[in-house]
């Protein structure tokens, strides 16, 4: 099941995709079965929104090995955690704002994301699936002078529009069996197996639950592959996950 | 005025502090002018509880001088911004979770905060008054060593219950001309007037706000001074703030 969030006729609303069709749900998302009502659309009518709205996106720094390594970096012992504000949200087709009055060098970075379907306190990563909803694109863009002067990630991963995510939730993919891809004016620039990761989303899950209470609706952001590079305005950038779709944004000014 | 927020009767509310008395509020704490009802209750019938709900706590790295000096810091050229999520917020009289299962090593840190009354995007520091409802105390608590090991500061200053804010709103306050002092079980550990900050409080929210959104009920630490140290489980931490009042918080496993 793909589960989006969208605007059509002023009105913001769930919905389940199949095929090129919308249906609005019936009841929350986050109960067992969301119910598919009649009223549909043509995915071409409606406004995607973000799938989501996260109180928090946990992410994940240097979870791909050939990332670590065109870092320079050593492989971490335990995830490296760090958060984007819920003001960095947009959703598939949002135009990413390039920064120009603080930085000149901004990337993209294309992730697996998670979004938690219950509160998960403490949870061991033995039951962590229990409490996911289902995965969707990401793109942790980054302006990478900031994050280099910084230190800390936080100015350089928080500007507005910096969270891309969408285009919907799906529920049923393996997440450990399927491909990151990100394509730069449509020229493939990552290319990694959701299975090269150093802990896989049960683990991360498990490990932030011990930190943080995560909460319906947040986001856990399973770090990015090798290949991450610049972003100009006018890109276009495109991030691809078999088995849930694209997420597609410009880069304005 | 002082703006708290508080529960009685199982309901929660937003309320004026008068004294030892607290009288709801009609509309809302963020309208220009929250009018009290006449229904009041002593301060010691109620529960105070955080007195807004942050969607994120932006918190200000190495702010005054001497806290820089003490940790070896150079001084910085611009703020350095890090996030706490609204899930380690607490309110006064809270309990503060030692999480032992993570770290051996938590330390208090008094800082004033400030609470934003209205959307800011790219205020200058001269209009950023405006956009401030008021102000608080707040314990930045810091699992120093996952500071340490982490680098970035998300795992280390998250933990649920780590974000101690109260007890009420100020609205009158000079912010720059106050002093931050923390008790730890009664003892004086900091003590340092605010104009010793290197970025005044109407500088951060500025700067803030043109890296990201800040929203109504948000939050801004403003760093803390030299003098921090070490919390154990039935510690008891007080930041008191001339003008504002006294955040108290128990430690425990």
């Amino acid at each position: 099941m793909k589960i989006a969030r969208f605007s059509v006729d002023g009105r913001e609303r769930y919905g389940i995709v199949d095929g090129l069709s919308i249906y609005e749900v019936d009841g929350s998302i986050f109960e067992s079965n969301p119910e598919p009502l009649s009223t549909g659309w043509g995915l071409d009518e409606v406004r995607l929104l973000p799938p989501c709205t996260p109180t928090k996106i946990v992410a994940i720094g240097l979870n791909y090995r050939e990332h670590a390594e065109e870092f320079g970096k050593s492989l971490p012992d335990e995830p490296m955690l760090f958060l984007k504000p819920s003001t960095s949200v947009i959703g598939h087709g949002d135009r990413i704002v390039y920064p120009g009055h603080m930085s000149r060098r901004v990337d993209y970075e294309g992730e697996l994301a998670v979004v938690i379907k219950k509160t998960a306190r403490c949870v061991p990563p033995e039951e962590a699936g229990k409490y996911i909803l289902g995965y969707t694109c990401f793109n942790d863009v980054t302006a990478r002078d900031l994050q280099k002067k910084d230190i800390q990630y936080t100015r350089a991963k928080g500007f507005d529009t910096f969270a891309p995510i969408g285009p919907w939730i799906d529920t049923e993919l393996d997440p450990m069996d399927t491909r990151v891809r990100t394509y730069l004016n449509g020229e493939k620039r990552q290319d990694a197996p959701t299975g090269d990761m150093i802990f896989d989303v049960y683990e991360l899950v498990s490990f932030v639950s011990r930190v943080m209470t995560l909460l319906p609706g947040d986001v856990v952001a399973t770090g990015t592959p090798s290949g991450v590079g610049r972003l100009r305005p006018g890109d276009r950038v495109e991030i691809v996950i078999d088995g849930i779709g694209s997420l597609c944004n410009s880069v304005g000014d």
